[in-house]
């Protein structure tokens, strides 16, 4: 079964970059080796959090070559294929199969309107178009719009899609989506996006989480998926207590808004734990410093993390 | 403490019309001791769920007049002031203290807009105003805004909250706020509004739930909390996926949206289930007839309730 | 025609208040007699501008007690009934009536969630109750839905509308709004309420405006009107030009935002200008003050005003 | 001055593609020659109107090149660089600089969210990859903000902005824009994209219009500009009154919503005038058919153009 292959902790893997704002793949290779050695599942390359919706068609290649060669086939590798419409996110799909990639990750197409007749015919088109396992990325903050449940499980029961990443903030909706794919033999994996809230989602039925903050803290989230193997719940529970306070390094900043405080947040982190090299960010974001980068800092060392 | 006598399952109580859409006492009357019969911690009138929106200022008087008679000291009475802007909540929070009430809940203003400096003026000109506790009530659905975390701390390290009603939809802020209260010594109670992931918000550290759903099955959400309180996790996920199950009744209707379709479904099941007479609306909303009907019988049916 | 008696320049009207939040009777009577004398059509009490959604039911009273007395027939005087849903503005609509008003203005139900079945059923039910002209207020600012040109025509044709006043913003809409008004007999008088466009709204073929801004310098308005009636579009223009400096007024405070800036910044215009004695906001709004003020004078100086 | 050549009619072009969806250049050509002959003032190509969101860089390419090709300098050529973040639409600047076009159009980033600071660089770091002028394109509707008036004027007084093309459906921002500019010596071409109210934006200042139905009927855009150029209003008016009735054809499809209505109807009029091949839509979209089409050929049979 597909969904089997894509289970437990799938960390979005941040993109480093240089000061120049080139890719690191040094400081690329060791942030992911950390991953692999705490045990994650799964990675996730150019999500909102890799960066994907900065990134040129040469900086998609840089990223997907570095990840298939340093994964190396330990874990499966995801792929963000994510773009405006449906026929660049198919050229993004071919050519992340051409890499090797182990699946993909599409959202609805973003820019013109379109209804979900067109959703749901922009995630055919895709699935058509490669032999590979098509996740379906439900992100409204970005994508204005949500993925409805009656469409992501006609697709899911047609083949077309074999999961979810939700990280629409509906926690309503995520639990409603979890009955829906049991009952119809769990055609999916649905994983949630949302790093403070996992203890809910997998009280809901979730197949895993895919959160950015299992770059800094990547051994937490797989105990705590562990946890809930065994139905340890007060221990799912307390380490979520933990990871929501250390997740206020990718909240506390307040030099701008939204993606530059998150991934901007956990860029900072990484730095200051010696794990990557630079918290550059890509054009036309600019790093954290000053007091937000003091701030990340101190939730840091009252967490006992530097 | 204040906050320890709004704690558990405090539901919101619907407000039963007759086929004139005069207020039903009688079905009310059933209706509120069922619920107290099934150990319900408090009771909370006048919420959107008691057609607060709906309501004149005879129809508010009609309504706590009887929750108070009815309720007779058993548990607390929270009553709903939710009105246009300040003065106009000023004036129905007088008159529910003069009938007698335990506790109010209040919105922010919603019509003209208003800054955050203006929501926390509203707040505390009705705190000054009447000398009860005082609840927030988050619902953006209807208000158009979200309370910030950092509103309601303050206000309630003032002393103006006792408590917040959290129907939100934004689990990630819940568990911050939560986390926040804590820290300030816990000064709110801190309850969720929906009725689905209860679960998720007790792990959150939530001091209760105020479901709608429990007019309908307000013993399981009892037992719930008491799962909750003795720590039986793999219980209160149990019973979660139960009452997501009947919570259907208030989503399943086609012939509109939003209010008619929750409470709408609410009252639908309730007179199915012989609890009140009419499953009648306030203008300008219809009555659930026909095959939204006939879809609330079907699943009261599949889950043993008829 | 019901419409001819609705066309030109009727400005809703500023409700001025002491310091101590009463209802300013004299100040109100000045401020309408100027804008008597300046020639305007009609004028709106009780208006989003006149503070509909903070006055309780006596301020309602007083205020059109006050209007039908200082009017006296010399125009129409149409009155706000908004409230949050059907049987409040029916109560609203009924009172005003009995008190002497010309014409009745409702919004659409605001605060449940309702679809267009209901805000229909919502404007039939108003009409019913009283035998009043009933205008329409699409306002999507405050009530968070557009009025859709079906709807309104729908009522139109059935004699349940006798006017819109368009807030929306939309002034694509309006045209088509306008164009389907005259299709069908020109049911309806459809006003815009926009200020700093009413020349396009002319153009688009408005049977009059409804600006705020006329509080503070009614004759001009009243002037744009008579270059319009003229087929002076050189003159509409040119005026229009001076308006929309003008209303810098409304836009200018800092301290606050929406209503108290806009209203605020007309009530604080009329004080400098000596129409008024207070520029006082209700609750828990405050008045403009200091460099808030200041802006406001420096405009009014700018254009001559002071 | 720059802004002096970006004024008048400057149509935002659609771009046809064959049954097979492959860029039908004959089309293309028909179309331009035939606004050309018009007397349009400047042609804006790869707008959202030439399925700029759906065009993968081949496709660009093609499209400009024809464009450059066709148009032969006889009016000014700008082209949409518009794409998710920064570096990619560096990247379509330089391409469309490579090519020959007279300037380039881009949009606020859309994905990730930013702040007004991460706007401001994205159009200084663009201004500074080429050596073109640079329009803004303010379009909430698709980038879900809206640029600010004071971010405007301070790009263009930096040089960094050449012009504006506002399709955000805000009169009221519009005229101030206007008046801003003007003010500041106008350093910018201030455009309209909506098309049934630039005799609105005309009286507001504006300096021209992008509308896309003039792809339909350039001439009546291009008369109406000298109508307004030798202050003969009424002229003005009665045209915008019959763009407003054909323009229909771009807002009458049943059978999905927005960008399928309305290029899709744009295509679908073309077809059926015999100015192109097709009226075939870029995935996921799908062209009009049916009752659909019918409904675009009884508009247009109407209005006298067919």
């Amino acid at each position: 079964m597909a969904e089997q292959r894509f289970r437990g902790v799938i960390p979005p893997v941040i993109t480093p970059l240089t000061a120049a704002r080139e890719f690191d793949e040094k400081s690329f290779e060791n942030n992911v080796k950390r991953m692999l050695e705490a045990g994650v599942h799964g990675l996730f390359f150019l999500g909102s959090t890799g960066e994907v919706a900065f990134a040129t068609a040469q900086r998609r290649r840089e990223v997907l070559e570095a990840a298939v060669r340093v994964v190396d086939g330990r874990v499966p590798v995801l792929a963000g294929i994510v773009d405006i419409q449906t026929d660049r996110m198919v050229e993004n799909a071919r050519e992340a199969q051409a890499i090797g990639v182990d699946a993909i990750v599409a959202t609805a197409p973003f820019y013109a309107l379109s209804s979900e007749k067109e959703d749901e015919a922009n995630f055919r088109a895709i699935h058509d178009a490669v032999d590979l396992p098509l996740f379906a990325y439900d992100l409204p903050v970005c994508v204005h719009k949500k993925l409805g449940i009656d469409l992501v499980m006609r697709l899911a029961k047609d083949g077309v899609l074999a999961g979810v990443k939700d990280s629409s903030g509906d926690d309503v909706n995520f639990r409603y989506l979890c009955a829906a794919n049991q009952e119809a033999g769990s055609p999916l994996s649905v994983m949630t996006g949302h790093e403070v809230v996992v203890d809910g989602a997998y009280m809901a039925g979730a197949d895993g989480s895919v959160p950015g903050l299992a770059n800094v803290i990547p051994r937490p989230y797989v105990e705590q998926w562990e946890a809930f193997q065994a139905g340890n719940w007060e221990k799912v529970r307390e380490i979520q207590d933990y990871l929501a306070r250390v997740m206020r390094v990718a909240l506390v900043a307040k030099a701008t808004r939204g993606f530059g405080v998150g991934v901007g947040g956990f860029k900072t982190a990484l730095m200051l734990m010696g794990v990557i090299e630079s918290n550059q960010m890509p054009r036309p974001v600019e790093a954290l410093e000053g007091e937000d980068m003091e701030a990340v800092r101190h939730i840091l060392t009252a967490e006992g993390l530097l």
